[in-house]
């Protein structure tokens, strides 16, 4: 089977491996689709982020969905044929953070192309794919493109829960990349009523209107100086840049007591602590997701969230290359994804 | 000017009353739309429920809108024309709930069209209204009859609140009355995944299913028997018929942990505490609103939350008996409106 | 060894019966001390409770604590001699509940000395008990009668983990019975600032005054008037009395959006749900615990709690009739206990 | 009378002023003891702290209590002679946050002793205080030190309120100044299990050890690493200092979804937002207090919290140089107080 391995910075290669058979409780999925992610950008183009580094050859991509194509003794809740979005989420079930079901913290994890551990957890752009049937969602009449989103869509629906109760709430999306828009998407299904969005290029903040935000706003030195008066307007802030200047430039407008997501992964950062201290504001880190998973395949099948326009090139598998080339492009690109011969 | 005054159970009359003017802070409306909600009803039907009696005649009504007829001194926040959503939330803003932000505990709450104090609280449903400008929501294209909305719409969205985030929820729906209806809306909007909705009239479940229920059960014995495995399906109830038989049938199918909220308001209930406490069920009264009711134009005016499809019936407000003899038919009624001269 | 099995109402038994020997992962434990609580005595008295009824013998006991006298394979946390209290609660960790962590409505709970299930949990009141040693908890220098106090303690905790924050709040607790008592002692604990306790006897009531109640009531028609002006007084009530007249009676009593921790077991209860619902107020469920074990020891061992006052009477298992006897007394006996060999 | 007033830095008068007359609803209180915050020593050393600079000669102090000398019209809540603790929160209850029941978030909050606004807030150490009745909670027969401690153990108790929940939690303070000392107590009081106290001296692990931590630990590089293991320990961080480095820190200490309240305020900090983000950690401000005055006089009255150790050392009033070098020696002060000619 086909496989897309990253061996260093810029060095991504097709490469033939042999497929696994699938065993108890397991499936075997022939890919469809695959959405390249920012940390699967990282690796093509830098080799690693912060202290992880690519130390062996990984196959990369945890953003995946695709047909069963045989079932494991003992699977009854799938079927032959069924396009499934497969959940990269594979906590270890025992450990003391398992137990309690913080699932996202498992000490064990073995998340999809993940470079973080040694050696590395192999990922999921690969024609064969053998799964546990508990991470498959059936994905119904989904595009396979849209069942790819089910990813980057629970990183949105689980930053949501970090927020809690967002029905009427005012809220600020810094960073129009793939989770921004997500976000934006997020809450407003969740029921926020204003939304306002920031990033740095008209393509983005195009897509954010389309996401349904209220207002966009061109990121710069106090562009969101209208909202400062009276200690602040937005109860609610996902801040999806990482960057520093996004979240400091970001605490002015926000109200006392509000919320402040962290999804960005950054580095250090320097920040204004005696303005978050005074205004009471909680800064919150959101990180992967669990349960939210089946949540995004549910509300995509009913058509109450809708990623399709946020799906803005596809490439075949072999053009690999080119598409995380392209999926790197904040003038041109959203989500970009590699389709499969399983689709 | 007229008004819609009930004198006793049975015993409605449009009467002529001369206007009020604006003082400081407030503004005369000009009366458009008036919904006839469950209350009004009970006091032409039965002249009172439960405790509470008429004991003078009083003008009825509190869901209402209308267009801006003349502004007193110090209103900048409206202009002449404009129309609104008029909350009939007026407390004293003094007592020791007021003082807490809980102003829909105020211990001299001025709620239109109640009896429960003496002098009762005269309501609104009269050609000329005089309010203070902070009551008023500006409606901009919405129509009068869903300006009107935003008073029930309130109800339901308070009642989400009390039940906290509902992203990826499941959701159980007891009573599909308007208040039932809106809140099936409500819970879309604030994210819930799958709405279940029981009541016993097809019509009412027509109207459940077009305002987004995944499913509807005609209530009777054992007719949420299908969710009762495994100790229970439903993460939130929202219990809108008021009925025993309702909030007792629900709860094996409720699962532990999960949270019922009350919103009908009926007498003494007898309760199976067992098992609510063994499965560590959480009862919560849900009573009014307040800061509710401008999300609530706000979400309808961005049409996130489309409320027409639910006004079933208009009549001029000399035909008040007719309409309120309709309002109560729950086989042909969903939301029954007065048109006034404003409108 | 040992036991003390229940046959039928009133027919209990001190039988001889073969000791086991501790598998992998778990200890023999030489029983110390073993609590008398409120589900046994219904054995003991009614040979059951509700739909509950014994089918088979039981051996009764949950609140036990012991030595170690054996160490299973594998096992390193413990050590021959250690004083331990032994948590009755043993979740399965397979089914839909413990995998969320919510291990107390575990589908397949196996705890001790129950008759919910058939065949019947065995309980603890046996004189060599082979447990896991998960379930153990090291006791320090607490008396062996203070370590078997920690499972009913637990019970109070995790009532209090219900409530939430207590720091500062105006508590009511109705019941006084040693959950009663022991939901003062961990309000207290959690910083309550006022607590208010009824019962009916004088001796109960003493018993409240010395766990810290800044007032006592006996309990009666009105006994709570004077706390029920302007909506009422109390943030939380713990209810452990089970009794609807007492779950009535404090609800004028309880403040607007207060809350109401259900631990007493009574049967169906005929409630005012209109005043609950306009009161917005919230009645929660408590059933049993699970992690609050581990923490009942520790705040015993640094004498944060003192349940000792509320050890009223011992005795030695093979008095346990007389000892059953005494425990239903509420003029005499708050917790009694029974001594074991291993003490 | 005699007045505290700081003109300066290091210039520090007593100077004589008229006294005022208590008007409708206030009370004159000749004032007892006052407490040296903080703030009060940046004043005296500085001139100020970060952006907020003296412009104008100011009386100093916001921790006093005193005896009722006066009534004025109206006030029933008080008696003459009466030792009370006066609250220096004065939020306008007009303004947005007012209105929403956040007061420590007042607009216009007139907070004793504060130069952020201009003109600056006079303060309170003055030998007679005018003050409403509502700031005055009756201190019983606490002595005039203790009531003087209301104001900042307010504070920790806000703190408190922040964290939320701490009943078996485990808690880290940094910085065991007053506040740390006071955070300690608290969430003793709030039913913490496992206290640890850092900082830097001998004397103030000393005093953290008398407030009732289970371990001290002197602040250094790497001190806290034994509490790292499996992503770490701590539920909550009270951080008190202020200092980066404290805060920095801490976080590999902190367990996921860890709660980190920031008390201390320092300026801009560099954190490791990285570490924060994955482990999904919640850091949140704690500034001032407002309802929680009155917890705190009431837990101190009932013996459940005793400040009197931690008062270190009092001045006469005309001493007050000599008490503020004196209350700014970390290794000899902990409380220091001035006594007035009211006590």
């Amino acid at each position: 089977m086909k496989t897309v391995v990253i061996h260093s910075a810029r060095d991504l290669r097709i490469e033939d491996r042999p497929a696994d058979a699938p065993g108890r409780g397991q499936v075997e999925i022939r890919l469809a689709a695959g959405g390249i992610c920012g940390s699967d950008l990282h690796y093509f183009n830098h080799g690693g982020f912060g202290t992880v580094r690519l130390k062996e050859p990984m196959i990369l991509g945890h953003e995946v969905s695709g047909h069963v194509a045989r079932l494991g003794e003992g699977v009854t809740s799938l079927r032959e044929g069924d396009l499934v979005a497969v959940s990269p989420s594979r906590p270890c079930g025992h450990c003391r953070f398992c137990l309690e079901a913080s699932y996202n913290q498992c000490l064990h994890m073995r998340f999809y192309g993940s470079a973080m551990p040694f050696p590395h957890i192999q990922g999921a752009f690969r024609e064969s794919l053998v799964a546990e049937a508990w991470q498959c969602a059936p994905a119904g009449d989904l595009t396979p493109g849209e069942a790819a989103m089910a990813e980057p869509l629970s990183v949105a629906l689980h930053a949501v829960n970090q927020a809690g109760n967002l029905l009427g709430k005012s809220v600020l999306v810094t960073g129009c990349g793939p989770i921004g828009i997500l976000a934006i998407l997020a809450a407003r299904r969740a029921g926020a009523d204003r939304i306002v969005a920031s990033d740095l290029t008209p393509f983005t903040l195009d897509m954010a209107r389309k996401a349904g935000a209220d207002e966009t706003i061109a990121a710069g030195e106090d562009s969101l100086s209208k909202f400062t008066a009276e200690k602040g307007t937005f109860d609610v802030l996902f801040e999806c840049s990482g960057a520093e200047v996004a979240l400091r430039g970001a605490v002015p407008a926000m109200r006392p007591g509000g919320a402040i997501v962290q999804l960005g992964l950054g580095g250090d950062m320097t920040l204004p602590l005696q303005a978050m201290t005074a205004k009471e504001l909680c800064l919150k880190g959101s990180f992967r997701f669990h349960e939210e998973f089946f949540t995004a395949v549910s509300l995509m099948r009913k058509r109450l969230i809708d990623v399709k326009p946020f799906i803005t090139q596809s490439f075949f598998v072999d053009d690999a290359v080119e598409a995380f080339t392209m999926a790197g492009d904040r003038t041109k690109a959203m989500k970009a994804q590699l389709v499969f011969s399983g689709t």
